[in-house]
């Protein structure tokens, strides 16, 4: 029973597999390999974006901090959600990586972005001249961090606000995959026929061992993420091994899969949540999250009987006979495992 | 009738004396003259601080940045007011001198930071771990951008707070000679007495030409303090001059009187405003700084008689019969001056 | 017959092996699991350091930039061969890593630093005040990128100097394996016991699929490491495939077993390169690179035989019937190929 | 008898005059006002250059390292000689303000540089690929660090290499006013003319306060460098004053014949060496700088007779009988001065 995290889980048999296949013999190092131009290039057709850049790295912060840093210069800022990954969970890595440019915070339900408030802090930061720094760019995350999917209409009222404002659309995908799953969209839709520029398209958390792809639709992004990724030491030399678990995170559409099962399980516990007296949902539950706000003794059976979770505090959190919790179901989450959960909560 | 900025008044007489009487002869460049050592000296005098390491800048961003990027790691957060300077107006200098800390916006009234927010914001972040970056330091701003003043006993109250959570304290002391005058407080009251680390003592809006102080009460910041300010350009080959302009500031309280009179200014025309049909202030005018919301047709009126001030714009502010504006005065505002903007108000 | 690179090789089937042993069930992300203090804790061992911190990471560049970063202040020189990788191949991320800090350049032969030339530098700049930046660090590269060896001796020669110049030293160990295997020397005596405070210890090139370790012989530097590692995106989610991978390697000396055939090879071809007629050795070869000048000939024939390996250019070069090139032997180089490569240059 | 700098003379009469002019009223502040607009123009004048964008600072480390941060990228590669300022006494700020980029020395007599060893290194550097980093600009110092005169055709020597691998040409001109006077040439010719892109033209040293020009002959590099000036704390508030100086030094011709004045002193005091038994240059003296060796008699005599200069020394100097020394001549030493100086010396 462990919802703690889809960092937590294992890596899927069909990616391992994949890196057994690719340990064979001599091959080119620092991706000028084959595997890794096939892994690209079955990532271009899976967006159906035959023209974008595809850069491989190990984590998601180092792909949201290398695509941002090719997204804005030092003085400009970006304007993302106050809950953002890259403002709460990165230690300032997009900082570094854009040599200090600034985040400013828009507030938006469960982790989307208010296109107002975005509109007006666009506009306002344009016309505060040098010293207010430049608008540069906008991050969204999709699934947010609480859960919520941005589906393609969402996604371009943000796009038609960086196109007025001039502003470099980032999608931070981490959970992609979950988000894709949930929407029902073609990824082409969910992203850059819906104005996304640029997206960190995530695999570790999708059944993977740690690889992650920064996708440019606009290829000129190439060479400022060629010389950022090196520079910052995101480049492996054993490259073979971040491209084979890609392609086998892909092939036969494996990565939905996994995805729709995450999505599922986290269904099944949010449904079964309202059968827990005093439990209620403290987002709907849209991908593979759920956060709910539990009474403390339906939170201390579930932690009794071995649930593993986090509760999830906030800046405005208030002693409470309530906790709030979330809830994080991954790939290889199964039915009895929630089952058992909800068993444990309900007492 | 310029109230645009105190930026917008030129240099005190005294302080051109000085300059002039520092040109003569050779001396040793880059602060290793007589009148550096003097100037430094007196800095210490007045704020009662013997061991204080006092460094000269030429603009009061750098005065910031450079306190900043010796008081944290680029792995640190900074908090500041949502309104303050460092985070509005100076181009993510900050984040460039620190090597990319994070500054976390706090409410405040008019400027000032609300303790609570503050004691949560810190307790928060250090519990986040690696990925929330380190709470660092707080950076208070005396007199605050909206004119109010921090009073000894405000400036402990942070100062207690950043003490349990083992951060530094930074005052922008920009307009420091207008709290000062406005308190009524001796200059080491409102500073290291009161548990600040380090200041910003401004000189520029105080009627100097362009110098700014940074002031270490604990000298073992002197080392990062210089390196930070010769790495970023800011240690003057002509060192002398910044000197003399401090030296002709503080010489015989000039300072203080300078930062009366344009306090008093400000006390005038606030309240010459309750006189004005219509308008009202939107802070208490506790410095040098009054901001009003004026009727529109007071605005136009005081414009076409030629009064010099900027609508001042938030970004909250919706579109209204009403305009909000700064004034602000300066060690060379007459009364004259006030009296004539109230008369073109009053219509 | 592959020779271009270390890196060109696969994964060592007992690192496969660990990792497959690690992909079962949950465990806590981000280092938070026992295989990680088990793998963190061999490291110690194999060193010898029970007080080490130890901080795993994907690539030899990260595990390099993120000591560095911890080493220096960003107005500090760190002193390296001319040669060294960090200057040559890691696209300025020491620069990036420590926000700006520069690499002075020191000679000697084969990728060493000659110890009068670094005495009289480190001198030099500490005289040179606020602007010649202050000497922060001595980075050193065992075994070479000429594949020289740093023996024990010649590391406390070094060490001693970082020590009257109160310089960090730093051991970057790409090919720390290949360095011990040949010096014969214990871990420990090539590294704290000589004076080393920093060591990023190589797992890539050795036949891991992409792992390193900083290892921190003071554990003062462990926070400063640990922000670094996070804010730079080296942090791996599913750590557990780090830690594996190490775990894997040091295993009943697999390491070392493994660099020794690698070196073993490299003195193999070496020593039939008397044979080839015109060619001669560039630099001694000691570890598992042989860098050597061949007549054209000899190098078209090895070509047309289908041996792959680097011609290995330098600013000098000029053009002739000569070419430089490196042989890079691997943990999986055979005798076989060895034989192969030596009868095509033979002809 | 003060030739230890030209940083400690004193200001111009015309400089303090024209400060005092400035002195009048309120004025827009950070560079809005009129005198901006015209000491900007005028130093387009004086160039030829009616499309330049023109920013003042005020000191030459911030001229250099603002036109170097909008020139390269944190991945590139300046190339500079070896004792160039940049690289010998700014503390890494170039570093600081490109985000990390690396200077790479290239030899060269008396702060030259050698034009075949720069075609080399850019070439060599270009094909290192991503690890290398990419080549992305020259910096050449005019006069140069040893007092040496880059002519019109030395320029464009350098900067057909420029243009040939795609660099950014910059000139650190804090002694520009002495090359230009003692070149002989239309400042055009020495500069854009030439195949120059960025200026640092230095005021501080021919006669100003403390300010220096950033000259961009192509428009383009204007964002950037205000951008960078921004956050970098090096726009002045109160910025007539540093328009004031340029103004004056300007006006007249006086900056050309206060450069002349302390060339001809220098090469007053270059050939009056000759007569002092033992000495001799150290390199040929072209501009307001005599580089001598001295026999340390002759330097003892010089010192107990008053004369304060800086024993020069550098990495490969030996202990000797002999002593080198640097002498500066300024817009303000006399003849007197020159002739008591090598009466001293000649004993």
């Amino acid at each position: 029973m462990n919802f703690a995290s889809d960092n937590c889980s294992g890596v899927h048999r069909a990616v391992m597999a994949a890196l057994a296949s690719a340990n064979d013999g001599h091959v080119a190092s620092y991706g000028n390999d084959a595997l890794t131009r096939a892994a690209e290039e079955r990532v271009r057709e899976v967006l159906e974006a035959p023209d974008a850049a595809v850069l491989f790295t190990a984590t998601g912060t180092a792909a949201n901090a290398i695509s941002l840093g090719a997204a804005v210069h030092p003085w400009e800022r970006i304007f993302c959600n106050e809950d953002a990954h890259i403002e709460t969970s990165e230690c300032a890595a997009p900082e570094m990586f854009t040599g200090g440019a600034k985040l400013t915070l828009i507030p938006g339900e469960g982790g989307l972005i208010d296109a107002d408030a975005l509109d007006r802090a666009a506009g306002f930061w344009a016309g505060e001249g040098l010293g207010g720094g430049k608008p540069g760019a906008i991050s969204i995350t999709n699934a947010t961090e609480w859960g919520r999917v941005w589906m393609p209409d969402m996604v371009a009222e943000i796009a038609a606000i960086a196109q007025q404002h001039k502003l470099v659309l980032h999608m931070d995908g981490a959970r992609f995959a979950n988000a894709v799953a949930a929407s029902g969209a073609a990824p082409a839709d969910l992203t850059h026929r819906a104005g996304v520029d640029l997206l960190s398209f995530g695999g570790t958390k999708n059944g993977a061992m740690g690889v992650e792809a920064v996708v440019a639709f606009d290829p000129e992004f190439a060479d400022r993420l060629a010389f950022t990724r090196k520079r910052s030491g995101h480049l492996l030399s054993k490259h073979r091994y971040l491209a084979a678990q890609f392609f086998g995170l892909l092939e036969g559409g494996l990565w939905l899969e996994l995805a729709r099962q995450a999505n599922d399980m986290a269904a099944q516990l949010a449904a079964g949540l309202e059968e827990v007296e005093g439990a209620r949902l403290a987002h709907p539950t849209e991908a593979n999250m759920v956060f709910a706000v539990l009474p403390v003794d339906a939170h201390d059976r579930a932690r009794a009987a071995g649930a593993t979770y986090f509760k999830w505090s906030s800046l405005d959190e208030a002693d409470q006979d309530e906790v709030t919790v979330r809830f994080v179901c991954s790939w290889n989450t199964t039915g009895a495992e929630v089952d058992a959960l909800l068993a444990a909560l309900r007492g």
